[in-house]
């Protein structure tokens, strides 16, 4: 009887390892598959497919899956604004879980018995990667040789070389992972505490000088429009990207706790994340109340936690997302950006929305809407408890 | 019996017109004092104080709240890292409560049975007087002639010129306050919600080209020296400040909301404020547990709330002040900074309470502090209520 | 032209001075209008109605708002477990909300231009009133003589005679709001803080020795039926209140903080919210996961805050309720309750979506879903942060 | 050379079979340690003690940590009002935590190299004691049969009886775990959802009819006298707890997350721990402002989810109790409870720092303290927003 098998294959080095020794030496018929979320070009995926036949792989399919990216993910992370520890739009963290639940949902299609995936020990991905696939398929066996046998990268080319693959293996200086919502660097500096990455390590490189301005059209929190042509945001995040990072803007080092407790260091450009993040929180300081500012603040911030630790089946992410939803009702209208080399300014919004700027009376007229003695009313009202407190236990 | 009255002077049209209308119209004894919190020159003060005397007041102060103003306020929105809104360190929110608390002190200390100040009734910064005034002083009688009498501009001039002050009161196209934590600019272009301040309204400009790096030390969380040189933490935000500012860094636009619920929005540049901060979060995230961020997030969010609210004397913030200190005990060592034009990048840190350079282990021997069996303990516990959750719901 | 006014009018001392004064000597033409949410039997609105046209107005209505109010708050306390200082129900504020939506629902529906209430200055009620009215209907001026005039009791009796109404009006020992989701008493001992309400001044008396079972079934957090008997929640919480409260069940005494900044306490009965919000939470402790019900306790607290201080109309509040009501998806099953004079217990519930009682797999084997060594991987990699911090803070 | 081993023991027959296993089979030098948390008596500990050396330990010891469990716990349990979900004191987790930090310490004390505990893999206590261990004293080796072997019960019985151990080792039909802060209560019951433990299954038994008051004492949060006898906080608990027992007061069952990952079912008997923590909570809702206990609620809430998972030692632990610390400045007074069978209920406080009876003014001059039309003032600028976001969006 086959056993078969699904495998998590992006090409490198790892997972041709596995490829090669699940089908080889193992037994298994192999089918891999990558899963596109922004990050490949038709050039890539083609080149992918024809290496993993070479693995020896019995079939090879790629799943585009960036609308479900955005739809599932990211389309959350825009209307919470999140930003883990206030920098990093969790680029990597986001598409592992896409991934993983694109990758279980195809196993689960052709009826596979095992899906294997590349993920050291030391990380989060197989965290991520192992929570979905045991909490969407508890009856298929999970199956990690890079986990389990901790091998060399010479000892995996010595492998391949052995089994007839005679690729070029060479190592990039800098580890690069490219998707939709932003692209993370690694390198010997990332794994300091104290050195930032050269200029040259981005793959995004100052192109243009001077500066541009950008119109960003929301719909009830969504990014419908750019420069006023509308499309499915994901296409303007990705038109967004292409325009913003040839000034090189988005670019910062993310530190934070890894799922397995011990701190991480990463390094990433996601122009098109930041900009829209922040216009879009721009928005919503014109457009919310206080209150809806302050919850969202701490659901958001907990969406963020819980995802990036891969807990995004927890049912409570979707509690979170139907308070983020129903947040979004009134975030719509233009915001203007001004990018230049390296950073980016908000100029402004416009929105029918804004609170700022009421239909029913102008800022001036609002001003007037009160009295000296109704503020002086509601000071004296609003202080109550602090006066009171104050003589109570006489400090003052 | 002279009826003695503290006025807060500013030496502008309003307080101007207070001090005259209050010791010529009204009577009182006049005793104006103005509070610096970092804005002023000497030579601004002698002006201020030679002005005052022509307006008809008693006695004039100065007082020097630099020391306090870093003590009392700005050392804890450090240790939260305090961004209202995610953008603006609360620069003149801060000012106003440090003012009201040196101006009501001064007031008890001369037995005055008033206090006079020169806010409108339309925004912030009388909730913030009045709170304090009516808090710590209950006895005294708060007197507000700009709010109650609401004059144009014109009738204040006009008022003055028939009372023998013949000073030029042109009216800047922008209004600036400026601190020890940042300056505020507003003008026509912040009452509307999209457009951006112009270059020259920033009283900073850029003046430097190029990069340049400086090192920020940290000890249990104050900012204890600048490129090696040991000042008081006050005097390092200042030395900051004019390095950065010659770059033309920390501009940004606030939008909120004021305490009277209406929306504002305000321009700044803070340069010292802003690389203060985001250093010193980048340093906590080396040193701090993700428990320590996440619930430090929490409180700092609502400290930076309830200050902007004039509530900073509620008992609340002594505990959050608390909580802040305690979480500042590892909280030590350098960071570094490149500073270019219009922004800045952090570099990274080094620490000897850096959890992410273990003295008990390099980062790789961590790596290899557990199996890969032991991950798979680890995910398949961690993972262990989404399972079931999902198992039992049937939703896989 | 006429002046038409609708009165919010209980048939008490205040607003029937208020009709009077209002019709008489003011001119208006009053609409008297009184709510019901759970409080009126027909035949105390049959009185009520009488005494109503004694008062000169020009027409009285009853509306029914029970069902009104279920839909609209109650199920989000329950969704919640809304308990305010984990001890009141919120039934007052709750109903004032209520009433003041139909009220004002209702002048908008007859073209009114002013609405009436009889609060004083002094407390809560006026708050809820007016921010509801003013938000809904900034067109229609708000009349309040009790909070303007002032009068003693025995000068609006006097009036009341004066203009030929010569009724009772005793004043009575303890004053009682009654609602269904709650009965307030309030009575000198309230106005002490040492002081409990004696027996008698609860409404509801002890009437039955022993116990009794009863289960409430819920569906997706509505409370659906009683002891097996399926209705309208609201009808179920009547029909369990009335059981509940023989046995004296749901008596304590609230102290909180006023929305004018004083401390407030009141005694209360509510037998029934108190019964089926218990139980409900328990059910949830069965069925929603460790994060959703630590996400739910912050929203849930701050929804009976916005609440109790008259924010009902904040967006944020739909933004609360949209996060609570998806997560009440599984929050079906029955749960049993002991019934015992002055107390109950809860005994256990049964559920489908029982988290403990799995579909497939029970407890024990569950038990047996990880080996000792996965145990030990699991707390070694849990544990690594902190063994980490106390290594590289020597506080070992 | 000897190997020095800690041996946590209870004297029940899995830490029995662990002595005996230990020393005899694996040539362990044993060193029995238990540790009174305020569940022995002197006669209980002697017994232990006469049997340990049965097993073939080296040494017994007893700790007596009650008042250590009191000062580095309870206290900060009290002041957070901590009820995980609502209703458990958390006592076998508090207990636990204590425990397992004076055995680490006792074992680093006399130079062990090895610790050993009886807990299962199944559940809590075994994380919350590797946890402590492996931070405190990550040298130390943590040995555990019970979870390693899984024996059954008959199974250690056998082999103790074969080494010479023949004792009675009927199983109790309720698991009983007793200390200070409460006893909890283990039965067939609670391993189903449905059914309540019966009465004969509590150890405190209704003994006492009628009622009886009693007062408590706080100063600065800690519970400092019953009926006006001082004591140290740990020993009014006791008394209290054995004055309520006889009301067969505090019980309940508790249904929450393990660890883990699975729902939990346990009962518990609590009568001093429940009684504390509601009157010190009136007293606070009495003496603090608003904000203190709304935040309060946020960090208590999650001080009590990380110690029942294990993690005292995350120094945000110390970072909430220096929060709560500084709240108590003011929680002082008297509580007033009147006990019942089955039940109590709180009747009032008296205190100097009620904020509810001000020094400087009753109740009713506050009520006066201010006018109508300032209250008319405050409410409309406390509905600005609510208004301008319904004017804006035209939802009125």
């Amino acid at each position: 009887m086959s056993k078969k098998l699904v495998l998590a294959y992006s090409g490198g080095l790892d997972t041709s390892y596995c490829a090669v020794h699940l089908s080889k030496d193992l037994g298994y018929e192999v089918h891999a598959v990558s899963v596109n979320t922004g990050g490949f070009t038709s050039e890539e995926i083609s080149t992918i497919e024809s290496n993993a036949y070479k693995m020896g792989v019995s079939t090879y399919k790629n799943l585009d899956a960036v609308a479900s990216y955005y739809n599932k993910v990211i389309k959350y992370l825009i209307y919470g604004n999140v930003l883990k520890n206030n920098t990093y739009p969790l680029s990597v963290s986001a598409e592992r879980i896409i991934q993983a639940i694109e990758i279980v949902e195809y196993a689960k299609s052709i009826d596979a018995q095992y899906i294997a995936h590349g993920s050291t020990g030391a990380g989060n991905d197989q965290v991520r990667f192992d929570m979905i696939f045991q909490t969407l398929a508890p009856h298929i066996e999970i199956i990690t040789p890079i986990r389990d046998l901790k091998l060399s990268r010479q000892e995996e080319i010595d492998y391949l070389k052995k089994n007839g693959v005679d690729m070029s293996w060479e190592k990039a200086k800098y580890s690069v992972n490219k998707g939709l919502w932003g692209t993370s660097v690694g390198g010997e500096e990332t794994l300091t505490s104290e050195k930032s990455l050269p200029e040259h390590a981005y793959p995004s490189q100052l192109t243009k000088e001077g500066e541009e301005k950008v119109t960003l059209t929301f719909k009830n929190g969504q990014f419908t429009a750019l420069n006023g042509n509308s499309d499915a945001p994901e296409k303007n995040i990705e038109a967004l990207n292409k325009i913003a990072s040839a000034y090189a803007i988005g670019r910062d080092i993310h530190v934070g706790d890894t799922i397995v407790g011990i701190k991480g260091r990463v390094g990433f450009e996601a122009a098109a994340a930041l900009i829209t993040i922040k216009a879009h929180h721009l928005l919503e300081k014109h457009t919310l109340t206080k209150w809806q500012l302050q919850h969202k603040e701490y659901l958001s911030s907990f969406y963020g936690m819980h995802l990036h630790e891969g807990q995004y089946l927890d049912p409570v992410m979707r509690n979170i997302e139907a308070f983020l939803e129903s947040s979004q009702k009134n975030v719509s209208g233009d915001v203007i950006v001004t990018l230049k080399p390296y950073h980016f300014m908000l100029d402004g919004i416009s929105s029918d929305h804004d609170l700022m700027n009421a239909k029913f009376g102008s800022y001036g007229e609002l001003n007037k809407g009160w009295t000296a003695d109704e503020a002086k009313g509601f000071i004296k009202i609003v202080g109550n408890q602090n006066k009171i407190y104050h003589q109570v236990n006489s400090e003052s």
